[in-house]
């Protein structure tokens, strides 16, 4: 087992590192075929083994003479110059003969006839010749040593009639995956099973790092099995990356492994997540431990990893392309680690806004979904709301600045819109949707932190939805877009095992939830009041979902015998449905958002035949008035 | 033949010739393995076969209970649960059984023995569980279409149990080099001959795109070899570039062949080099004749080809990465033309100064030695030196603020240091040499375009070097350093057939001089006058060399008889030397100079063993003193 985690800040830590390693070092080099030499490095500088042109040829169509021959003539007295005996034709390009030491544009050429021309300009000695050498002289450095290959660079060597090159080799970096719970993504999961995938992430990276990716075979927790794998990368690699088994827990062999073999240099670092890395070296090459969980698997690639590589192979690490936005929500840190926050981002009314958004480790869709990261640093405990930050971006800002920003209830209506938007943009338009509960999303527009709130808040007094709430919650200038009327009910197992017929069904069953905020809870909360149920007669009222989706797969699944949602939800999963009432889904914005491109292509594209077919086909919506402004206020 | 050239700006070029492309249209897709999608982008969105995680497991290390059988523990009820019956043990990531729905971390386990622990707090329902579909539930969009996968996206994909997605295909671009004088690169050249590079330039060029060239063999200038080829290139690529044969020549083909086969949109734009582009379609594919020289194929390439090919596979043209810098030097231009000057660029004293270079559209190498490019606009007639002008960069701003600028005259030795520097800094640190003659050196000190200039200016009435020129032309507070004493003398052919012995045996044979401002050109004026030579009695006077390097090599080919220049250029090409005298070849700077990092590297690197080393093999040089200042006004 390793000792103790150490908690040593990045930078300082990436810093002892590379000493630790004695990084700047003459790597091993090799011949390549010139054209096989784009992106690689020199490892010596090239000099051109011929002269460009390596002959004297015309810069112009023309005829090529003797200037000597020329020298009488002028507008008084014109010349005539024969064929063979005083020139010959030549086109740009053309060699000229030694006899010759300038070219006569045809453009200046008298009185052209088969056999000789007149001309009234003497020439110039060497007028309109590319001599020998104009480009590069045969024994010139073309290309100096360390130099990352262009595509001009492997013309110019052609040219220079370089054959092959002198470079360093490629910088390899062995993978590999360790855990008896690891499965390869072509097996079949069974319960307990993980399907590996870091692998492929690490494999990416390493490519955008410029460097070359093994991928070594699945190992499981067995120290000599992980031992014998590391040995084997180590013969074949630069640099080797073991994945997991980075921590202190029964089954992390990382550690001991590289103190038997090498050396650790430290093993703990102060950032989250990603704290519990081991950098270490054997037999002089980098071995690195990697935690397990996928978003800290990937600061460590992209904070420590990266840098490594990029000056193993004498590159620069590029800053990463950055934004300030607006945080619209607190952010809370410790001062024990520098913080990795995943953000989405949002150009609303002309500024950026970032909203945080899950932070668990496991989760790799957050780095798919993400639009930027925050650093937090050690030293500051959090950011508040309001306040500037400054954001790394994982995407194009472009396509952040056409981004429609949609918080508020989840609906699969909203992620064909985007899927339409998209299609119909050729990838320029996207619709960003954050699921946190019509009642967050209410709140959102007033904090200026979407475009849209997708809402269904029931008023339990008017019996009605959204405007209630509108009067009483927003004072800003807003307005109200007919969406689709949906049909909420109770899902349950395929077939009803439990019979359920109505709310009164739902006790003594194993209900789950949805969060609070969302329009489906402030509709169960009101269903219970109404038949008089008391909430905690409700075996799951604590259990929360935050979509509709995750509710029915998990009552797909048996985790649960039912809970409310949207028919589609249940269609999707093929479950059965008991109607309770039809809801109207609808898009709260500001006013002065209703003619921006934003809206303006969202309701282009929800007029549109092929998304009004895709909502159909898959049941439970009204399509009454949609895209309707049915208020303003 | 084609018709007369229009000249039509870029920018309605190109929105013309996409107009006519009607760029925009859904292209075919393949279904590739999600292993080998990283940079290629999603045709269709893409939804999870399996959630993540596909059950319910701990999310912490400790053991798995039934909640209800928690909720009486409390401070002063102590509660045993007993293995097996109560409680499994789970570490981070195990299946929590359907049995249970809490875990327990091991750190709130009291009194743990073999069979039993006891607890102190009750367990919340489905705390410290991963809940199935946590992090994406089945069913549910992972990625959505157009989306340029990331390595994020990848192990997003393995983990939902993506196995193939379907993406568009890659886009190919043929590439047929034109030309009777066109040969491979593996053959050997003879006279009249031009190696074909321009395809592999395209290749690496349309790779930075992110498109497939295919290049296919070279083609004689024949209408119907050349019909042949582009038939076959349209069926097997989505675009076809011909090189060359794009203007009006008697064997240019590519207008006819494209009017034949398809339809020419464009032929002719104003820019410069570059002009005689045609852009046309066959079989609604880009059809595109790039002219022959390699820097008016590259502007057309990246001003052309490259929004052409990025627009087809819907991506953005990235804005290249810009800087102001103050020009040196008057630049002329037309108003015909949009130009694109190339220019070297320096950081002195903090701010950027840009020198153009050589403008002939012939010569790869100021592609590969350019920094940067000026845009001139067509409606301006030339920017005026100390302007600011906007520098689209062609190398990395860190080479080039860490680049010491050379400016003044040639010798072999300066790039030796710059290997040297190289070397040295792993590639941090060069040297940039503008080979302008002495003369034009000491006035970029001056004019403070240069942080060092190599001057060897000979003082007739002194007959001393150098400190002669900075007290009578400079009023700035400058230094002098040694760098080495160096043998001037006449280059001849191997063996002297001529048999040359002094300067007056220059007369009736063919000289090659030297440009005007060279130290070398003063030093043989002075020669001549010396010697009473009248300079109209040499042969050759007017024909300019601009490096000891081209003028011996144009001696080696028999273009010119004999020369002034340093023996180790007669050296290098094996020619005969006869020695006149040595001079001195010192490097001026500016006094505030002398301790910045450019000189201090500088000086370091002269003073190691592995420079003076090479220095002494190449003949001719003596390094007393080398290094020291000798001069400070």
């Amino acid at each position: 087992m390793g000792k103790y985690l150490s908690n040593i800040p990045l930078q300082e830590g990436i810093e002892k590192y590379c000493k630790f390693l004695d990084i700047n070092k003459v790597r091993d080099t090799e011949y390549i075929d010139v054209e096989k030499s784009l992106n690689r490095m020199s490892s010596e500088a090239i000099y051109a083994n011929l002269s460009a042109p390596f002959y004297n040829c015309s810069a112009m169509d023309g005829i090529a003479v003797k200037a000597e021959s020329t020298f009488l003539a002028n507008e008084q007295n014109m010349i005539t110059l024969e064929e063979s005996k005083d020139y010959i034709v030549v086109d740009t390009g053309d060699p000229i003969p030694k006899e010759f030491d300038a070219v006569i544009m045809v453009e200046d050429l008298l009185e052209k006839e088969d056999n000789s021309v007149k001309i009234i300009k003497p020439a110039i000695p060497w007028q309109h010749i590319r001599c020998l050498g104009e480009d590069v002289v045969e024994k010139e450095m073309i290309i100096p040593s360390f130099h990352t290959i262009r595509p001009q660079d492997i013309g110019s060597m052609i040219s220079g009639k370089i054959d092959k090159i002198q470079v360093f080799k490629e910088f390899k970096v062995g993978i590999i995956p360790t855990g008896t719970e690891l499965i390869d993504r072509h097996e079949t999961p069974k319960i307990g099973d993980i399907i590996e995938f870091n692998s492929r992430l690490f494999e990416g990276l390493i490519l955008e790092y410029e460097a070359v990716p093994i991928i070594y075979p699945i190992v499981e927790d067995n120290y000599e099995k992980i031992k014998t794998s590391v040995l084997r990368a180590l013969e074949e690699c630069d640099m080797v990356l073991i994945n997991a088994g980075s921590s202190q827990g029964r089954e992390d062999f990382t550690y001991d492994i590289i103190e038997e073999l090498g050396e650790v240099c430290i093993h703990g670092l102060a950032i989250k997540p990603g704290k519990p890395a081991i950098l270490g070296k054997i037999n002089n090459k980098a071995v690195v431990g990697i935690p397990g969980y996928p978003v800290s698997a990937w600061v460590v690639m992209e904070n420590i990893v990266k840098p490594v590589i990029r000056k193993s192979i004498y590159k620069e690490v590029k800053e990463k392309e950055k934004i300030e936005a607006t945080l619209s929500k607190r952010v809370m840190s410790t001062l024990k680690y520098e913080e990795f926050v995943r953000v989405k981002l949002g150009l609303i009314n002309n500024k950026y806004v970032a909203t945080p958004i899950k932070r668990g480790a496991g989760t790799i869709t957050t780095l798919v979904n993400a639009d930027g990261v925050i650093r937090i640093s050690q030293n500051v405990e959090g950011i508040n709301e309001g306040e500037k930050v400054d954001i790394e971006l994982l995407k194009d800002i472009s396509e952040i600045n056409n981004t429609i920003i949609s918080i508020g209830s989840h609906d699969i209506v909203m992620d064909i819109i985007n899927d339409e938007l998209i299609k119909e943009s050729f990838g320029k338009v996207h619709l960003s949707s954050t699921h946190v509960g019509s009642f967050q999303g209410l709140l959102s527009i007033i904090k200026g932190e979407s475009h849209i709130a997708p809402i269904h808040l029931f008023d339990v007094e008017s019996e009605t939805y959204n405007i209630p709430f509108i009067n009483k919650y927003l004072e800003e200038d807003v307005a109200l877009i007919k969406l689709v009327k949906r049909t909420q009910g109770i899902i349950v197992k395929k077939g009803n095992p439990l019979n359920i017929k109505s709310v009164n069904d739902l006790i003594n069953v194993r209900y789950i939830n949805r969060q609070k905020g969302s329009g489906t809870r402030i509709l169960f909360d009101y269903l219970l009041k109404k038949n008089n149920i008391n909430k905690d007669d409700i075996n799951g009222y604590e259990r929360e979902e935050f979509t509709h989706m995750s509710l029915a797969k998990a009552i797909e699944n048996g985790d649960a015998d039912c809970g409310l949602g949207v028919y589609s939800a249940a269609h999707i999963f093929d479950l059965d449905f008991i109607p309770i009432c039809e809801e109207e889904y609808d898009l709260l914005l500001k006013k002065d958002m209703l003619n921006s491109k934003y809206i303006n292509s969202l309701l282009s594209t929800i007029n549109k035949e092929s998304f009004i077919n895709k909502v159909k086909s898959l049941g439970g919506y009204n399509l009454e008035n949609m895209g309707e402004v049915v208020y303003i206020k």
